[in-house]
């Protein structure tokens, strides 16, 4: 994610680092170049005189904007919904940690150390997993040591083989409560409010698993690369005649706007990857970390994430 | 559901699989054809010149584009509920499973080959048979042999006479709910839990059946055909005069994008189906299937469904 | 409801059941005529010449599309909310038999002529008797035959005197299940799960009487109706310039597709009525039925509600 | 709320009891006078010619457009939303009595003339008086002489002083409900349930206080206001030159369209008024009324409000 | 938050507090500088004539509409996604209040000096400071003092101490009711609905959280940043062969309507701050202080916070 202030003035046009200028700049410097050499035979190909006019461009644009209208909206609900989701993620396990430490009776004071005999210290520990292991496949990333740190090696080597690690996560949390109830250490009226936790823990990696993997129908996104491309390229030939010399820049502003806002929409329709403007999965994970541990008394706390270079990630 | 990577530059151009353009080639070629034809004449039918200009299409154009932009959205949306609500399946057959496992007192270890005598692997395996159900009934597909793998003898009977068989395997699983609530094999507080899980499954599937069975309003897409045929089939009238040889060429544009556009929410509407752009339910169902055998235990997972030639089932 | 499929080639053009045609031929007749007498004095009236010019249309069409975007916009999303509340409602009333059938103790087996004695079936039955109401409500009708084939004397009695008959069923169901409960015959955590499924069918009724009684403020109403219609039967004052003969060709289309679209919000405005467009609430009623039978072990079921001449009601 | 039949024909152009005519007849005229005079002088202003051309109309009535859509859609936004939270306190103020006669055991008949010694009453009568309480805020009324009579003397006293009465209202019932779980007047898990429709009841309260105190930012509405009636006291310098002596006729049209969605948008922004187009709360109190009454076995009923002069209030 | 009514007629335009013009202004007198130069030497640069001709203004104002639109609602959505949030901490805390009066056995009457002794009073008065800390968060601000005020000198230096304080809340509250569970105050079902409530003031912390730390992608607003200052910085060249000597005026207009959007876009898209269209974190917060003294029976309430020269801070 880019965090950084709005320029202002005229460093507003001289600003790169988050501008989307990098992606489109092969498609933009191409298309300025057909302009230019339109510009210089006045629209001339093989001594045939091209006549668009501005008309058609008027009517291809009301289809086009709706397509960008669309493919805007629709890939910024899907960010939002992702950042959404994590928000709940970061909610659920302070819930969960909440819940854990305040129904379940256990057998001396919380310390992280005793992981292994408090069920307590183990499910939230759990919970930090879970926003690793689903941080992970969202980036089809790998990173057992991190994993290890927060399972037991019993838990770890049942998630490291699981098809689906966050599900088993659950599973595990799941068969300590019910473990809980049957030992009469927690009430089950609210071991089930714990279990809702679970549900929305178990929603949340669903979802978000939902946005990676279905992407917008793929013909929609062809049928407006193609509008958009025909109509940036074929612009020159109905300027000309209008506004001169002038063509190449006005084509110049037009393609970087059609293509800027089709580049960002390829960029945020995914947004769990590592690109300039997708969400900051590390800086949430960390944070989940932080809140968790607190909770569990502990005083030796990692660092949050921090912006490096206008850029979280 | 087409999964592929965006093409770039020339390649764009090229691209057939998961382009609309097989499904509306004929009316394209129609069109451009009379195109052809007005240019020809230049615009005059029996010696009489028909004189659009292209000031009509301005103002056509705006009711056209609500419409576009209104059915588009519509689509949509309705694509995207019901890969919502698949995901739901998906998450709330975990939930199940992991509440069975978790509130249920078994007697004994978990294995699939128990299912006749162990309540919670009979549940779990239901919820593998609700997502096929569902899946078939979407699809107007049948697939007995599939059914009676997931379901005891006396279940598949019921099943397979049932007018709802959805609706039919939750009955089962909570007539078995409540045996075990009689039985102090559970919890009352739990069994809630569960059954509240039992409510969502019914919320999707009865919410599944709504997409598939209630369409935009026919007099909508009706109206929409209408006008943006008419539009793109008088175009050639109203450009000929401006645009000259090119005439041709910019009513194919201007028609591949109305008729794709069109098209596309055709296919997107009702997103069960089995066409180019429809959702993966086989996909789906599959990998419900390998997460509710791994809670089970299970060592032996059926095989995730790939990518083929680009397009998921 | 219309169900049938969209017809392709010329059949477009001279479908009509379905179309809003036969709402909208009088003004459209009127207005086609009105730009015929234009075009045949050639926008003179009374020897003065009305010069309108397209300019003002493009002016006007502005607001009046942001009108026709909104209406349409709010229209559908009026329709598409009664849908789901129907849905909701079907899935409720499965979701309450499957809660009886599984948490009430019953003294026996379950048999819909049991109905005096067995308290699981006289509420089974009672939701089927709720789905009817609130259709008829919705629409206005009366059918006591009915409901007493739903009903005991007792309950009949009270809902047939009732101001709002909807409610006195659910609160008939919510006396019997306090009984229950003071009988031990339910957990009371399960009883407040059925709660739970009567408030959500109490919230159903609540918000499909809220959508038939609250319109889209008239005053919208009224404004859009305006603008349009000045719009269309000014519009052949304004082409007749340029577009000569062809201007009631012309003018048809634009009000076509104008007056075609506010017919349809009007209609799809209020989705419960017996209109084309509206709602199958006699097929989903019967669905109800067959689903809730079937859950009872009915097997003499009603046959589903079949399309008739493209029609569903 | 109005509530008439949509004219048809001529009568549409002169209907007034509902228009929002009367609102904006004052700029509305005021901009047809510009209009007729800048005709007469043919946009001359002290010798000097004052040539817009309908350009800038075209440019400014873009922002304009989204403008307008914006406002429009944001105000009918809050309007529906105002209309859903009625209809939330309608089904649970339903249920809330449901729930009460079923639930709680009483000591005897139910009787609304058992107030004192009957906490199902009391409570039931609280409901009716939250949601008169609701009213007399939103409006900004005072009638205590209609809460006297559903609270208790001890209860009126606490509400009449409270800087927050539908909440005291709310605390009531709750210390109520408290009692009845230390006397087991009521399982606690059904208790429980009671909590539920208590606090949906005080997110209604809270979500119309914010609908009320929250106006849509009002520099929105000031840059509205302000491009608004600088385009359409503007308009007649850019048309005089094109259409001449039917510049005020246009003029009057574009400015009756932009005034009157403005208007429409200031008017339903703000919904619980006593304006044309705001929310009937009276009625929906007295139905709230007639069902409470009507679940407690009353048999003498308030009347229900009906329309008047085609207006609910 | 400005409020104030409307002004009418010349005022409209006189009106400065809480207009946008204060922010804009030196993009906009410079715009009008500009367009005043161009205009005086009739669009000629160094004796060469820049003829853009307001053709490609038609074209960029396209993607332009589709942006500012976007940015508009969007924006917009997150400052009444803000309010919403705002909103139900307010519901939600008085909804804790009432369920622990109500459900919590407590040793005597309840008076705000008994918050070390009473469990009552210590969560309410706990509730007060979740909102002060919150909005401290979301502000930036530090008011230890206040905090001091409503938590016990043991909460107050775990808050103090906190990288999340709002989370140490509700985890105190949270054990605290375990205690409660534990020693027989308290049935286990009841204390499920409070945790519901404080899993509800988590989600409220976390999302506003969300909000603020989670802009609009950098590109985007960046993009349209450009789009927007070349569309007006250009205008005047575009326009001053058509309009001539009232092309500044035009050109203000516009870049008034342009700047104006886009700055108000930028202040409401962070809501929680101190500018003039920001929420009044301050009245809402001393709305909750003294909805929640009032419950606990305290008279001595301090005075709602209000409006200051048309401003709610």
């Amino acid at each position: 994610m880019i965090v950084r202030e709005r320029p202002s003035g005229l460093r507003l046009l001289l600003v790169l680092r988050g501008s989307v200028l990098q992606r489109i700049q092969r498609s933009l410097l191409l298309n300025i170049a057909l302009a230019t050499l339109v510009t210089a035979v006045h629209g001339n190909l093989f001594s045939l005189k091209i006549t668009l006019t501005p008309i058609p461009f008027t009517l291809i644009g009301l289809p086009l904007a709706i397509f960008l209208g669309f493919r805007n909206t629709t890939a910024y609900d899907r960010y939002w919904e992702g950042r959404k989701l994590w928000g709940e993620l970061v909610h659920r396990t302070r819930s969960l940690s909440r819940q854990c430490l305040g129904w379940i009776e256990g057998g001396g004071p919380i310390a992280s150390a005793r992981r292994d005999t408090d069920v307590r210290v183990r499910i939230i520990h759990r919970a930090i997993a879970f926003a690793h292991v689903l941080r992970m496949r969202l980036r089809d990333q790998r990173d057992e040591a991190l994993l290890q740190q927060w399972l037991t090696p019993t838990d770890f080597d049942a998630v490291r083989e699981a098809s689906d690690p966050a599900s088993m996560i659950l599973l595990d949390i799941g068969r300590d409560l019910g473990e809980c109830v049957r030992t009469d250490r927690i009430q089950p009226c609210l071991a089930a409010s714990i279990d809702g936790t679970l549900s929305s823990l178990a929603a949340v990696a669903a979802s978000c698993e939902r946005i990676k993997n279905t992407p917008i129908p793929f013909s929609y996104t062809l049928l407006l690369h193609r509008t958009a491309y025909m109509y940036c390229f074929l612009l020159p030939f109905g300027l000309v005649d209008t506004t001169g010399f002038m063509t190449p820049f006005v084509v110049g502003i037009v393609a970087y706007t059609f293509f800027g806002l089709d580049a960002l929409g390829d960029e945020i329709e995914e947004p769990f990857g590592l690109e300039n403007n997708d969400l900051p999965l590390d800086m949430l994970c960390r944070s989940i970390e932080i809140s968790l541990l607190e909770s569990l008394g502990e005083k030796d706390l990692p660092a949050p994430i921090e912006v490096d270079n206008f850029r979280l990630t």
